[in-house]
């Protein structure tokens, strides 16, 4: 019987101390039974928020937050597993593309997202616009779906590190969400209950993303993989440029027309290189004895040949979405009207301003649940722009928002008479070994 | 209508910004009135323990709390008002003194107390020891008190200063105490709302107080002395020190029959001087027009001459008080055990610490609501002690209990060889002007 003893808990932490591993899951299990209030949870976190917690502390966290629920058991799929997880990004609807292009290479993913948070989308969200698709499979259902497809895309269940969702939804109404510790076991406590070999992280940074900074990224991404690998789950983390949107589409429904160009051997340079960098880490890291050049030519050649888009319609199809958008893109919700945003003068592209052009989305719709909103950006930073040029076509359905966002768009792209350099989308990767 | 916007004053507060006076005050009266939850006030109370608050903060808090309830108007009394507050101390009775000696020298003493906190002793836990004394009078009750005796002693009610109640009360279970600005709102919105003309602060360091220092004390007095002026409430603090108890009795029986003694003319020295400072600060500043010197020789003589007894037993009878205990100590609860702890070895006393004996006094029945136990102490630091002369008297009621605090009672005391010098009860005086 362990006793709760929150003021102390809170105090010594408040005083910068320490608390033992136990004193730690004493604490996170008595708040998820409801034994300790929400209002003493909130000083504790702040109180963290301020104090940080060292390197035993955070991975006693997660371990108890994985340890609050179920946790599943996917030996039985026969093959390793997989799943990547990104920090939250403009335009980055990379999982759509991984889950059935890592299936296909023979590495099961059994992929648990989430939704969209402020400005950056999210998976479920997208998931969603796609005709029947159904994200709120059941335990057993999702474990079925894999075994079918290799692959699944649900979200968060009460089932699953409830403790995360408690304390996360505390967290957001008490500003005690950017603590890296905090996000560390949040991020983690979610992946780690999905039986995995291995994770690839992508830690976004820039006007588009959570960490503002590189170096902000890079610490976090630290943290996440030492953690990780402390589970034996072999992980490795890209950080990533967000300064400009990923690819060309921002909104639900565009960006899963993206992502089944993508699928189809199209898609934006950026977006695919990234989603292939991604996999090849995956497939890598979760079958180690592969060459990783191999690999890579692999993923290459499941995007190109239409493979992955094969997985990709079979998960939809058992996810109870209509299967036939795989060919017919045009089964999404469209928007009824398109405005074009053009080059005021000629140059080149300096900024696509991320932040700007997700918040412009979110004001022209996607807000307001409609999934057929948003933005297509037409160019990337450093590319050279004509005056008059396309710069951003805006999807919409209702006349007056237009207006409304038309100047924060416009806002967001700034064109220069010198040359540009063109940014690097993969600023570091860390966690990871060199190839053979 | 003011706009609640709770997690970004969280947000800013934890990020070391100020909040606007507007924002501080619609915070304060959403909490009070339950529009914002515990959690989200815990964050910011810890926020705040970690950033601080201005002084506009500061003042802006202590207003809003003074006004989050009733205000009483004593003008009715037709002279002026004044009151006492102590930080807590150990052994301390001096307002069981000075509410009828400052009435007796003509300055009304509305007072409003506290309970016993953590282990120094409430004032209103002293006066239930007094058979029948109700220290829950109404306010139109306490009115008429104060009409009819020019002092009375109640405790805090729900019409006054309801955000202190309810904030306290969310302090307390987060271990957000020890912050100097939210101690400052809540220490002053008590006692402003008692429509003094002054207020006579006493804050006391040392083991046996809050503050462990006399400079942590100080900058807690400039802050009270700061806010209190800025009402127009003529104030001052004295800095005094808790390391040795205050006078010679802890518990709630035996402190007021040392008060008694005291109104009588007799009592230990530093308890009756420490009530006589107190005393003519506080007439002092509430007659500003009078000699500081002349006050002094008018207190010393209401208390030599038993006039200041006499207003203490008006009290005690208008209060539902036994009046004979006056005359009678002998009617208050007294212990069917004493035992003597006696020095061990000749020399100067050199410590008598406070906390430790504070501690013993609860553990031996005080903790359990037994009026009538607690300590006498017979030295003072610097005596000088013969072996086997008493150091400390224990009155108990549960033999069970005396073997255990006894150890904690001798090793209270330290008797060394070498003379020691007698520390000084006031190390200081904060805003005080100084005298003609």
């Amino acid at each position: 019987m362990e006793r709760i003893q929150m003021p102390d808990w809170i105090t010594r932490k408040r005083n910068g101390e320490s608390l033992a591993e136990e004193e730690i899951s004493a604490l996170i299990r008595a708040y998820t039974l409801g034994e300790i209030p929400d209002s003493q949870m909130a000083a504790w976190l702040m109180a963290v928020f301020f104090q940080g917690m060292n390197a035993q502390e955070t991975l006693a966290l997660t371990r108890c937050m994985v340890d609050s629920g179920l946790r599943l058991d996917l030996s039985g799929l026969g093959c390793p597993r997989a799943d990547k997880h990104s920090t939250g990004g403009v335009g980055d609807k990379t999982s759509l593309v991984l889950a059935p292009l890592v299936a296909a290479a023979g590495v099961a993913v059994p992929m648990i997202s989430g939704r969209t948070l402020g400005f950056t989308g999210g998976t479920l969200n997208k998931l969603e616009s796609i005709p029947g698709f159904r994200v709120d499979l059941t335990v057993p259902e999702f474990q079925r779906v894999l075994e079918k497809v290799g692959c699944a895309m649900i979200g968060q269940t009460a089932e699953l590190a409830p403790a995360d969702r408690k304390i996360y939804a505390l967290r957001d109404a008490t500003s005690t969400v950017e603590c890296i510790p905090l996000i560390v076991a949040s991020i983690l406590s979610k992946k780690l209950v999905e039986d995995l070999d291995a994770l690839v992280l992508d830690v976004k940074f820039g006007s588009g993303a959570f960490m503002p900074s590189a170096e902000k990224a890079a610490e976090l991404a630290g943290k996440l993989v030492e953690v990780a690998n402390s589970f034996g789950t072999r992980t490795c983390a890209l950080l990533t440029d967000m300064n400009q949107p990923l690819g060309a589409a921002i909104g639900n429904a565009l960006e899963v027309s993206e992502a089944i160009e993508a699928l189809q051997g199209g898609g934006p340079a950026d977006f695919v290189g990234l989603c292939e960098d991604l996999a090849t880490y995956m497939v890598v890291l979760a079958l180690p004895q592969e060459d990783p050049e191999k690999v890579r030519q692999r993923i290459s050649k499941l995007m190109s040949s239409g493979k992955a888009l094969e997985y990709f319609g079979r998960m939809v199809e058992a996810q109870g979405g209509d299967p036939r958008i795989v060919d017919h893109a045009d089964l999404l919700p469209r928007s009824r009207h398109q405005h074009v945003v053009r080059a005021a003068s000629p140059g080149y592209l300096a900024e696509a301003g991320a932040r700007g052009l997700a918040i412009a989305s979110m004001n022209i719709g996607a807000a307001l649940n409609d999934p057929a909103v948003g933005l297509v950006v037409h160019k990337k930073v450093a590319d050279l722009v004509e005056k008059g040029e396309p710069l951003c076509t805006i999807h919409y359905n209702k006349e007056a928002l237009l207006s409304q966002v038309l100047p924060s768009v416009e806002m967001s792209f700034r064109i220069r008479q010198e040359k540009v350099q063109p940014p690097a989308l993969v600023a570091g990767i860390i966690g990871a070994k060199p190839g053979k």
